[in-house]
């Protein structure tokens, strides 16, 4: 077996970050790319890390996902999470989950128990479950559960109650609509930041790949609103390397009904299977198969490529203002983080920043 | 505008049906098929019609959808549906929903409100909706609700009660696993067959073509389990004809879990264009695309191809012991209607059954 090394890629959502916030994001996917890492050097699984990279994202409250969730129209914290191991091709999904702090254990253990589960008479243990049932399912399954009222923070009160009174003091048939988008921006003395889900990619040192994704989905969504995290091939993607084909990896965030509705992750992934240079590929699945509502779409990827045992290729891209990113290789001390900026004269939702780096495994040239 | 003829098709779910209700289950195909095309020749749209066709479906308590559905391990009725327009490529996805007597009345509302949708705020209508949400959701959209017991039957009841004591009686650690879909076809003395996930696709005069899939999942589920009929791109696809590719739809039956990992309807359709034969393509689907959990997989297909105006190509094909199909053409009085079954030397979750013709739709030669 040839061991090479480990690498771990974050994001901490493409969205809106203030430049007052920057430093706070950062650190969240510094602290996500360690715990992984530590995991991985340790021997653990790409499933185990990819896990605990999202837990530290997870209870990041300024990320849209576990603690600090956008809340529903009535309030309430409803999240979303998935991963796909690209060993196996295995996934496990949660939608609409509340009072589980951790949905990502929630969607790693469906994956440990498609491993593991022989359940007599043929039947076929869960990939998905979503509501009610998949939060008594965490209850019986050992996935640690929490009141639901945990998981909203102040800051996540104070702007649910600001979108409520702009939505209540318009009639949505009279009055021309106001872009949710565009008042985030407005509104970042109270909240600093919106972004969208949060993702994460491990590779250990026998090349398998993992992927997540994990959201708290859009302000004011209806109770029992699905989104791309919570959508098979939509909010994440993962298949190892085989001697005929380059390993890969994509976690998406962004529009969430374009992004199901174009399978962004999946997309991304079958495109780089048939078009060798990668940035040729994402920009083509930005251009051609992202689907937008109208003439916007507002969407980021992050991209991992491995095409040998000595190195990965990492890119993101995004058409929103901005995308928190962080990545760690064994061979680095530190990770390094960073927040993507669309240029200030471009236009959020039409232009694409797209950029990426190759990063070596092994010490080899 | 060319106008043509119209096209409906109908799936009473791939599984295993005995000869005694065969006539049943045509019968319930047949009046699908009907209600559907009556629409389609009163200038009403494909959605509609998709609706009208899954609605007969799903109010056949022989069918495992809206009543008669299969009962979750604590003995409720959750249902998935789903619709996808290949005119808008707009989809309506609704999963683990109890208490609304028509599922499938959901999806289609959530389509309409997509169109008709103005919120404020930029706010996006949800395209998927699960559990207590969307049942709430319904009911202030105006969807039917009902009391979730409506929807379980007395002949459910005793299946649920078998397959529980079944189980009850059997450590799933230290007992040899039987197959369940096995154990079905014994227990045909009780329910008399065993179907998947139904599903109808309607074409209009246009060349408009719409997909749908509905299912009350699998037996013993636990409750929040979302099958393919509630995830996009596994249970239904469809794409109108452009003057590139030919116009395709599919509907999908089986497996759920299987079905879901290779996105089974979507898979089919990018094989459709791809592929220039029809049989090839969705052969190839089986042999290469359809992932099964073991040497096994359990499937079927329902596909409709749209070259030209004036005819259709139809295509079935399944790995399950049975497939209970319908179709009717405006140029037919009535619908033909049929149980497809592997041949009695083959192997169910092995052989694929997979058969299809052309149909006019103009009298044009």
């Amino acid at each position: 077996m040839s061991l090479t090394g480990c690498f771990v890629a974050v994001h901490a959502g493409a969205g809106f970050h203030s430049l007052r916030k920057e430093e706070e994001y950062k650190d969240v996917c510094k602290t996500a790319c360690v715990q992984a890492m530590q995991l991985l050097l340790e021997g653990e699984s790409t499933l185990s890390a990819v896990t605990a990279a999202t837990v530290s994202l997870e209870d990041a409250s300024c990320t849209n996902a576990g603690v600090g969730s956008s809340l529903t129209m009535n309030g309430m914290v409803e999240c979303d999470a998935s991963i796909i191991d690209g060993q196996t091709s295995l996934f496990g999904i949660v939608g609409c989950l509340q009072g589980v702090k951790n949905p990502i254990k929630a969607a790693k253990k469906l994956i440990e128990k498609q491993q593991s589960d022989n359940l007599s008479h043929g039947r076929i243990p869960p990939s998905v479950l979503v509501g009610h049932g998949a939060r008594k399912w965490c209850e019986q399954s050992g996935v640690e559960t929490c009141d639901p009222a945990l998981l909203i923070t102040e800051s996540s009160k104070r702007m649910h109650l600001k979108y409520r009174r702009k939505i209540e003091g318009c009639s949505s048939k009279h009055e021309k609509a106001h872009d949710v988008k565009r008042s985030r921006i407005e509104d970042n003395d109270i909240n600093g930041s919106i972004q969208d889900t949060v993702g994460a990619i491990c590779i250990d040192n026998n090349g398998n790949i993992t992927a997540s994704s994990s959201s708290g989905g859009i302000w004011l969504k209806h109770s029992g609103r699905i989104g791309p995290a919570a959508t098979y091939g939509a909010g994440c993607w993962a298949k190892n390397r085989t001697k005929d084909r380059s390993g890969v990896a994509v976690t998406t965030s962004g529009s969430g009904e374009d992004i199901i509705r174009s399978l962004l992750a999946k997309t991304c992934a079958d495109h780089i299977q048939t078009v060798d240079n990668l940035h040729q590929a994402i920009n083509e699945v930005f251009h051609n198969e992202f689907i937008g509502d109208d003439s916007e779409k507002h969407g980021g990827v992050l991209v991992v490529k491995t095409e040998d045992v000595d190195s990965v290729e990492l890119l993101w891209a995004h058409t929103t203002d901005s995308m928190c990113i962080g990545y760690m290789s064994s061979l680095q001390k530190t990770p390094k983080t960073f927040i993507s900026r669309l240029p200030s004269d471009s236009q959020s939702g039409v232009s694409l920043k797209m950029e990426g780096k190759y990063i070596n495994l092994t010490n080899k040239k």
